[in-house]
């Protein structure tokens, strides 16, 4: 849905709405059984409420579309994740809770490795391990540069995100930083690193900012190993886009472990509250905070975890482990609570993948399906059949009575 | 579809299209039954018209959006209901038949309480009885402004509607009227009504000249009750849009009793036929007019009354008697028979909503889907899935051979 419709849509309103996005919840059967990994699971809540709800499959961003954390969430807060892009870089640093300011550029950063005429012999430098990241971090640290103030954050094993904020004489200028720089990362080896382009004319300050940047990088890490030089890619500034407040007039607040997905519904406006890494944590932050929001994005990451790990018995365990969430949800007796994922993530394939992800929503003013179980099979019976993971918001506003009529 | 793709596919046949619309036909299931008004009634005829036709279910708007009478319509002919707007006020206009003409711009009034200070006390004037409302509205006839006709027409209960029509000399100077007129309702009580501001430059002698009646109405209904003042809102011209008959090559009718639907299908080009409140007064106006036409609209308008005013029993009642058409219907031998809502109005909830709409569709050509019955469970079996209600015209159109190959 388009979000000035949105706008003109909602309605304040007492209702509550819980989101449970188990990530990366869609897979493949498994070629012995022919069952996927939610259909070996027992889950007994999350069948019984499958046969309460209004049943279906989300596609996340189109069909064959394999998406990212960024896209696959964006989407199911309501924001078409093809009009909504985040940079890479603004990714990563939201990714590790970096309180990006609306002047500063990010870019992501690899420890790459370049033989004596700085050829790239590996984009990776082997996935360093973090820890010798973290020491090359501290160095790059040091590094100085005229108009900005450099932030280097390790990420995870060969991976940092470097920040540039204007420093407070830039500002004065007028002079702000630009995202219109071009990747130095050539996505390939035996070539040497790019330098950081400009883009468009408004970046070439910015653009000779990074090459003071990366000169001083190089140098320092020149002598060094397991990597000898540094790849950027994605230079991009946090965007500013309307929020789920204004937009939707809801108050809402994210309930997640990981900083990756608090730092995405950060940037839809969410409140993330603190949440420790168990679901016990994740219920007790949802009934503590119950009173002061109306909207919940309760997130679950270890189910994508095992499907990337090619886990299959692993995922099938931590659908088990989140079946035991049903029942305290249902307690808080919200409107509306719908069960999602961000994408599929099938064992099978170690990896995301594009398949359409089982969804339920269950409230009172809907039509049951009674699947008789939450399956990939049993959900093809749904009446919410395969839609737009982007028509999900607006599926629980009106279901949650926070939507006005369209035309009289 | 894009109307000009329709026009460029569309073609001249003489099969003939009947599209026979169950006004807020969907419905949510009986708490004690667990069925929904359409599954608890009767109705023979139309379950083995399920079983004969291919079968789904529409989407009026979108996922989540309740539509007004007006966009439900609107799809079904094939107008995008997101781009074809139509303002209230004209709405209003044609809610009762009345002629609006192309440089008219009608207005949605309400007569409403004011205290001493001028302070809306009640916007509907605790929704005065038609009869009171249509003694204020003869006072109000007497009211001339320089430049324009004005026409005060009731509607009922506290509402009335008002046409203004630039008159001969200020047509002859080429001074057309316009829209662009803010509401002078303030939307809340406890505050003075609004002036009647130009929203652009176009607007301003408009605004001026519905000064000038409002300043007459005040006068007029100062010392008068049970209302003391009137609010006016959506002003709005009657949109020039393309005809059924331009785009779709079709000689389309209305077969509708209540005028707000017949000036819906007037809207788009449709001949509104004369039309008593039975279903048999319908297939005789049906039979008669057979020849002169190849696209019939036939609108049955009780099932969304039982529906608003949440009887559910009535609703089943009057899908019982709505059967009751589908043989005289089929004795016509449309090569199109389709059987469509605008949009759902479930008893429990005594409102229009967005659940998508039970649909089929009978013609020659098609695959039967052996739907067991013309239920929102059965449906979902249906090959058509949920779709846009405004491509209900396009499959039309191709099941009656009236589209051509798009493309060699």
């Amino acid at each position: 849905m388009d979000l000035d419709l949105a706008r003109e849509l909602a309605q304040e309103s007492d209702t509550k709405i819980v989101l449970f996005v188990m990530d990366g919840l869609g897979g493949l059967p498994h070629p012995e059984t022919g069952r996927t990994e939610l259909e070996t699971a027992y889950t007994p809540h999350l069948d019984m409420l499958a046969r309460e709800s209004a049943c279906g499959f989300t596609l996340p961003v189109g069909p064959g579309i394999t998406p990212g954390s960024g896209p696959g969430h964006l989407a199911l807060f309501g924001y078409d994740p093809l009009r909504f892009n985040i940079g890479r870089g603004v990714l990563e640093a939201v990714g590790i809770d970096f309180d990006l300011q609306p002047a500063d550029v990010a870019a992501r950063g690899n420890f790459c490795t370049v033989d004596a005429s700085g050829r790239i012999t590996d984009r990776r430098a082997g996935r360093i391990r973090s820890e010798d990241s973290a020491r090359l971090v501290a160095g790059l640290r040091d590094i100085s540069v005229d108009g900005a103030q450099a932030f280097v954050e390790p990420v995870r094993e060969h991976r940092f995100v470097l920040v540039l904020r204007p420093d407070g004489r830039a500002s004065a200028r007028g002079k702000g930083l630009s995202d219109a720089v071009a990747d130095t990362d050539p996505q390939k080896e035996g070539v040497e690193a790019l330098p950081p382009k400009a883009t468009a004319a408004e970046g070439e300050a910015t653009a000779a900012l990074v090459a003071k940047w990366l000169e001083g990088a190089r140098k320092y890490l020149s002598d060094k190993s397991p990597a000898n030089m540094a790849l950027l890619r994605g230079f991009a500034k946090r965007p500013d886009w309307p929020s789920m407040a204004e937009v939707f007039k809801l108050r809402p607040a994210a309930v997640a472990h990981y900083p990756m997905y608090r730092g995405l519904a950060k940037l839809v406006g969410m409140e993330a509250l603190p949440a420790g890494p168990s679901l016990e944590d994740s219920v007790a932050t949802l009934r503590e905070n119950w009173g002061r929001f109306d909207y919940f994005f309760v997130h679950y990451k270890y189910t994508d975890t095992a499907g990337e790990d090619g886990d299959f018995d692993r995922k099938v365990a931590k659908f088990e482990e989140a079946d035991t969430v049903i029942e305290p949800l249902l307690e808080l007796e919200p409107d509306v609570l719908m069960i999602a994922g961000d994408h599929s993530t099938p064992a099978l394939m170690a990896a995301h993948s594009w398949h359409p992800v089982p969804f339920m929503l269950r409230s009172r003013w809907m039509r049951a399906d009674e699947c008789g179980m939450f399956s990939e099979t049993e959900l093809r019976r749904g009446s919410l059949g395969t839609f737009p993971a982007k028509d999900v918001l607006p599926l629980a506003m009106a279901h949650a009575g926070r939507f006005k009529k369209y035309g009289a």
